[in-house]
């Protein structure tokens, strides 16, 4: 057995590595003894081979597909490419993760003019054979030869129109043969070649389209969207073909275990009759409920809720399956966890766990960290919404596809999508079908419309997983694209009208409906209980002012890990202090403006330890440049000079002496200190008698934790540490009280990295500022980076955004370093994190393993922090 | 024997951390056999205990000194402290390195009272005694208890001129007397302390005080000035008195080997009759040449030649020498190597050589590389020279004490001074003493003038290390610092007047010579030609031009490590073009504006190459931000919408539309490569094409070796590499001929040294841009740091300007790491620095010991860098 092929009973359910995951599900589900039609899966290492090989398909790789194809023809007993007994072939790319509709797939291969021909005498069945053939025309053109689709669908449509047909299903033989005789010509205008005659070179050449479309736009697209990273290649199933448009015995349909919008334990699904599985997923057609089934196929309606059961067991998790009915008989294509919304995937999560499928851990660790931000999507006020609903604005009763609430204006493709988003308008994508060619409009849409399209194809379960609200609307509902209108029960809206989705229930109202966020539910706050609990990482926030502080206590915050306290100096009230001890002449007049903002920060302080009570709170002096604090216009420095008694001409000139050319590696963070080390004292007298004052009034003992920004030299430590230490002491002395206190290094310059072990001599703890880190590593302004970073990403340059995940190749090495040299030196230094990272799963995984005491982040982001500290120690625990 | 004391007779001269220079010297001498007055060294390593034990002297130190003490008792066979046989000391800070003038130093130690009066008994020489006793309790007061020496100054100079006396060996004793009265009062005032009586006392004080000068303001600017490093603790040496002041068959001299200004082989002093030592070295007094020695002591004036040549050979150096004559008697007092102007350097080191006094090596490692610019300080324009001749412009004949030409305008101050030159003014420094008082003036100004001061005082040997014209006018010259007047045989100059000097003759000109620049002079070639056969480091050169190129090569550059494509782009008859670049809409019009720069910057390459032959030549890709490219006031902007044939308003639209906030950090470098493929596919083939034609045309195979800048991944090289690769095989396929070239990587971004590994994969050679390293490591930018550099330097957080000498334990750390990850990749990768820490000796020093290939420097910098290199390699080969 070599590595490039493998039989479906070859290989086994943990190989999706090297099978892709609908070969590891297929070879697995035969060993359960379900009815799988066979086949084989050219492996991802034969993807490989075939990029190495300057994407051609190796001899020897060739000869192993034909091997394994003739297996295929002894276990179905008919013949590849003979038109007395032919064998027709489906053919899926599929990864290791899941990517629904991103690969291309090419079904019935090995039909050719002499084979249809067979196939119509074989089965008296004119009208199948020639739908086949007409779809592996239209497939293969689209995909081989990168056709665009709607030169295929408009020919089908007239015709349609010209037969006086509605449904794909109903066009007649020899109306699908005209249409034959079209695709082909349009495959020779196109190309320049005929349409391959030879099943042997079809199914090589789908092959090598299947590989190529690993690298499409769509799929690049896509993984970059769902983070799906580290991952090279492709598999190809090819599986004998079972026919689900066999006529009206036969059709094809999907389900999933439980109810994959809200994760009611149920049998979701849909059913087309007389269709190929790809009807259903492109989302082109308008489906039939599951409830339906047992009317049409009272057989499967009985064995397939049985299968579900056995595969959700098997599996643990919720699954969609993919099955056809050939004539009354039912064949399962694929089996997949399922995906799901947010609120689905909580509520699975806590039942199962409930009914002892899984454990806690898996529960935790099975939480989608991408899917957080939807458990605060919008729902709609009460008010508002009883209002829309007394002046009667709801319109229309469609299938909901995608829950939630969803509020914007309408735009019919993603270019308008995409543009309006730009400009900063919520958007609601309405299209025909719900496909996945729209994904970068799905993307920025709130909510989205279809006319076809039904909850099992793929666009649908994108926009689930989204979190995205969508409405299926089949009747009363036409789109017409390209005037770019939308008619919901004879009422038109145009583009840019304004529109409210209901999700929930399926109806588009007219106009907008306020909206709030809603509570975390009671299985959200399960599964944060049960994280809480396997976490051994601290989490920490964030945090400007005492609105953010309560926000951060709310969600679960155990510390501040970042108290930037320029915030309180922005403020109305103290800003005209602020810039006079800025523009003040020498450091006695800088002590007195100081001395008029003591009180003021001093009670920002008490407030702010008020609320976090006995929880660490990171105080870090003051960090921008002292010009970010000044007015720039002519206006606003008028204003100011009039405030403060300096002339204009004066104020000009200082304001414009404080100007940098790159300000962010600038006269900034410790550098402050240096310069003025009166603004030092001044923050650290503050802070100190603050929690004096805490101690006094309320008997609780916090532990300030000053924070010294953008060191980069032992000395600069040295220097700054002594004047907030000197002024620590000296408080505590003039006070009589005893109070603890820590001392810390900012590690967010790369040199600080690189001397961390001179640094943790005078450092209690670091806190890396992987924002700045990051950008003084890549010497990359985040501010600047805009178009490069647009440039970067289309290019593959950027595997990632390093400003969102850390780099680890880089800045997680210089990470790596800093916190050996530190431990070196200090065993036992407490490590954290305070950027933008520090809400990001991956690095809050990274930081895990370095054995980092605590993240910080945002507050809004606490929740997703804790539960991937969690995974993370669940992850460490597994190795 | 311990660490903390050691007697001259238990030193050697290897001892000079230990022991300090002088210290270490005195120890030689006394196993010379010269004559000595005895005494001992208080250690560098007690003088540390010093600082540790917070500024005490440790009693076991204390008794230790005591027990020196009666040793020197013993050796003179006189008492400290004993008024009927007296023994007095001297005491004088010196460290290892040789710092002129900037410790503190007290003569005659152990007078008192009591002391005065038995002096006044033994000798019967009143006016000895009360010189001695004065100057005790002068030094003190400056030097202990840090009294401004105008206080003293101002007092001696009314007595003298009450008592009609014009020196201050003139003052009969009874003046003397009023003058130590009036001293005592001083003191007592200052400190509200008597004068100390006890001269056990006076020693300790007077240790301490010595042991604090090391951090004294003076000290540590000199320090930072002349580049003194690595050294924390000063030695002192208390050592018994001889007496200059004994009157007229005594007196105080230095003499030097050779002459400190040319280099001749020649004895070169001055003297003092009835005086002490630092009557000359301060500065205060007009001196007696050498030549008249011989009537004076002429036994001395035989004597002292010989100790010259003993000492000369012994030190194989030039030694500056001090000695007193006390009653006939010679005694030595200290020996040093002896501080000269460069080219007296250069020539003695050639001469030395010529004598086998010294081999090549010894003659290079000689050379001091900070005296290096002194070679092209500016002579006289003959022609300017012979006009200000014949208009009998030259005013004076003084003493030269610093050889060269000065221009500029008269300040009689350092504060002045100091404001002149920042106002960009040229500065000639006029003060009445030539004391190291006014360094930082000294520092700045490009002349001298004094009317007091020899010309081997301390002040004088500092100015001859800096290269400073200096002229000593004693007569026909009156300064009045006070009025800032300068009287020239009745001529008044006024503050800001024009002079110009000529240091060789002793002249002062009105008003200003044209200078020029003269060539180097046959000693330095020679040791440039040795220091080459010396060195292992290639040396190239940084490159705008053909100018540059032209020079680089006549400076010994074995090629270009950075030509700077953008230059050719700032040229007036291709910014149009440029812009016009810039500014198209899409690739299409790009490429129509790059095929109008191609011959031009295929002319420019050809050049370039034509001029260096068959050097490499470095050539690296479009590197600054387009903006720096653009106009940006409203009326060159209009001025190039009308040449464009482009709205205003739109140009003014992509003009800002390129602003960045830190454009360091911004689009430029390889991302402007990775945007704009079109660019450098222009400039590889610019230069391609350039190199197939000169060897074409001339049959030289130039090696262009490509190298992107700012690489941070290793994506981005590989994206970069290609399309410089496709460009030039692209060429030569088209050519038809042979061609080797190479493409490197930049390292200047801090993530390119961490993954250099990866990035050696795809470069054949790195170059380390160390300017950027340095900022982007730092977190701090060059053009924003001027305040900050000067806080920092203040405030002792900087040791070094990391933007000169590259920060070893930072920046240095990084680029190891490049070097050791690069090479485990690629064995032989070749390595260059390109930053302007290319042309620093130290940081070639370190290139050298990483095994660099090359370093490249601005064309100015050849000489020192291939001097440095040289050194580096000499130092290496010891090791």
């Amino acid at each position: 057995m070599g590595e490039y092929i493998y039989s479906f009973n070859e290989g086994s359910g943990d190989m999706k590595a090297l099978l892709g995951g609908k070969g590891a599900n297929l070879s697995e589900m035969i060993q359960l003894g379900l009815p799988i039609p066979f086949g084989f899966v050219v492996t991802t290492a034969a993807c490989r081979r075939f990029y190495r090989d300057d994407y051609q398909i190796d001899q020897e790789i060739r000869e192993e597909i034909l091997l394994k194809l003739s297996e295929v023809e002894n276990v179905t007993g008919k013949l590849f490419g003979n038109p007395e007994n032919p064998l027709l072939l489906s053919l899926r790319a599929d990864g290791e993760k899941v990517m629904p509709g991103m690969l291309d797939c090419i079904l019935n291969i090995g039909m050719n003019d002499e084979i249809a021909e067979g196939i119509c005498k074989l089965t008296k069945n004119h009208r199948f054979a020639y739908d086949c053939y007409r779809r592996l025309i239209q497939a293969f053109g689209c995909v081989v030869y990168g056709i665009s689709p709607s030169k295929f669908e408009d020919i089908l449509e007239v015709q349609k129109e010209e037969a006086g047909c509605s449904e794909d299903s109903e066009l007649p033989p020899d109306e699908l043969k005209e249409v034959i005789d079209k695709f082909k010509k349009i495959i020779k205008k196109e190309t320049g070649r005929e349409f391959e005659q030879n099943p042997v070179e079809q199914l090589m050449m789908g092959i090598s389209a299947a590989f190529r479309s690993w690298n499409g736009k769509k799929a690049l697209y896509y993984r970059r969207l769902a983070n799906i990273r580290g991952i090279d290649a492709t598999a190809v199933c090819v599986q004998s073909m079972v026919f689900g448009n066999l006529g009206k015995h036969s059709g094809t349909g999907v389900v999933f275990t439980r109810n994959p919008m809200d994760g009611t334990k149920e049998i979701f699904g849909e059913f087309l009759i007389n269709a190929q599985g790809d009807d259903l997923r492109l989302g082109k057609n308008a489906p039939k409920h599951f409830c339906k089934l047992e009317n049409a196929f009272p057989d499967v309606h009985k064995s397939l809720p049985k299968i579900c059961d056995i595969l959700e067991k098997h599996y643990k998790d919720v699954q969609e399956i993919e099955f056809t009915i050939e004539k009354g008989r039912l064949y399962i294509l694929n089996t997949a966890n399922a995906m799901r919304t947010g609120i689905a995937a909580i509520r699975t999560a806590v039942e199962m766990e409930n009914e002892e499928l899984i454990d806690r851990n898996m529960a935790v660790a099975r939480i989608d960290t991408t899917q957080f931000d939807q458990f605060r999507y919008p729902i709609f006020k009460k008010e508002d919404y009883a209002q829309a609903q007394l002046q009667t604005r709801g319109l229309v009763a469609g299938t909901p596809v995608s829950p939630g609430a969803a509020v914007g204006r309408i735009y019919f493709n993603t270019a308008d999508a995409l543009a309006a988003h730009d400009d900063g308008i919520r958007v609601i994508l309405v299209r025909e079908n719900l496909s996945v060619e729209n994904l970068a409009g799905m993307a920025i849409a709130d909510g989205m419309i279809t006319s076809l399209g039904g909850k099992t194809s793929h666009g649908a379960s994108v926009v689930r997983t989204m979190g995205k609200c969508c409405i299926a609307c089949y009747n009363d509902v036409k789109i017409n694209e390209e005037r770019k209108t939308l008619e919901i029960c004879g009422e038109i809206f145009k583009e840019g009208d304004a529109v409210s989705l209901d999700g929930n229930v399926g109806v588009v109202y007219r106009g907008k409906i306020g909206t709030t966020r809603p509570e975390y539910s009671d299985d959200f706050n399960k599964i944060m209980k049960w994280a809480d609990e396997i976490r051994t990482l601290k989490v920490r926030a964030n945090v400007d002012d005492t609105a953010q502080a309560r926000e951060a206590i709310e969600l679960g915050a155990e510390g501040i890990g970042l108290l930037r306290t320029e915030s309180m100096f922005f403020s109305k009230e103290h800003l005209t202090a602020v810039r006079r001890m800025i523009l003040a002449d020498d450091a006695v007049e800088r002590r007195e403006a100081l001395a008029m903002l003591l009180a003021a920060q001093k009670s920002d302080f008490f407030e702010i330890y008020d609320i976090m009570e006995d929880r660490p709170v990171t105080v870090r002096l003051l960090d921008p440049p002292l010009h970010a604090l000044l007015p720039h216009s002519p206006e606003e420095i008028r204003t100011l000079s009039e405030q403060l008694g300096i002339s204009y001409n004066k104020l000009t000139k200082k304001v414009t002496a404080l100007q940098e050319f790159n300000p962010m590696m600038g006269h900034r963070g410790c550098r402050l200190s240096v310069t003025y080390p009166e603004i030092a004292e001044m923050q650290a007298e503050a802070a100190t008698m603050a929690a004096i004052e805490l101690k006094r009034k309320r008997g609780i003992d916090v532990v300030p934790e000053f924070i010294i920004p953008l060191v980069a030299l032992e000395k600069e430590i040295e220097y700054v540490k002594k004047i907030v230490v000197s002024t620590i002491e000296r408080c505590i002395a003039r006070e009589k009280v005893q109070l603890k206190y820590l001392v810390g290094s900012m590690i967010e310059v790369p040199r600080a990295a690189i001397i961390a072990d001179s640094l943790a001599k005078e450092a209690d703890f670091f806190s890396f500022g992987s924002d700045d880190l990051t950008q003084m590593t890549f010497g990359l302004s985040r501010d600047d980076a805009g178009e490069i970073m647009k440039d970067y990403s289309d290019k593959q340059i950027f595997d990632d955004n390093p400003f969102k995940t850390i780099d680890q190749s880089g800045v997680g090495k210089l990470i790596k370093l800093a916190v050996r040299q530190g431990r070196a030196v200090k065993p036992n230094i407490k490590l954290g994190i305070c950027g933008a990272h520090g809400g990001d799963p991956v690095t809050i995984g990274f930081c895990n393993e370095l054995g980092f005491n605590y993240v910080s982040c945002i507050p809004r982001k606490l929740p997703v922090a804790r539960l991937a500290a969690a995974q993370a120690a669940i992850a460490a625990a597994k190795e």
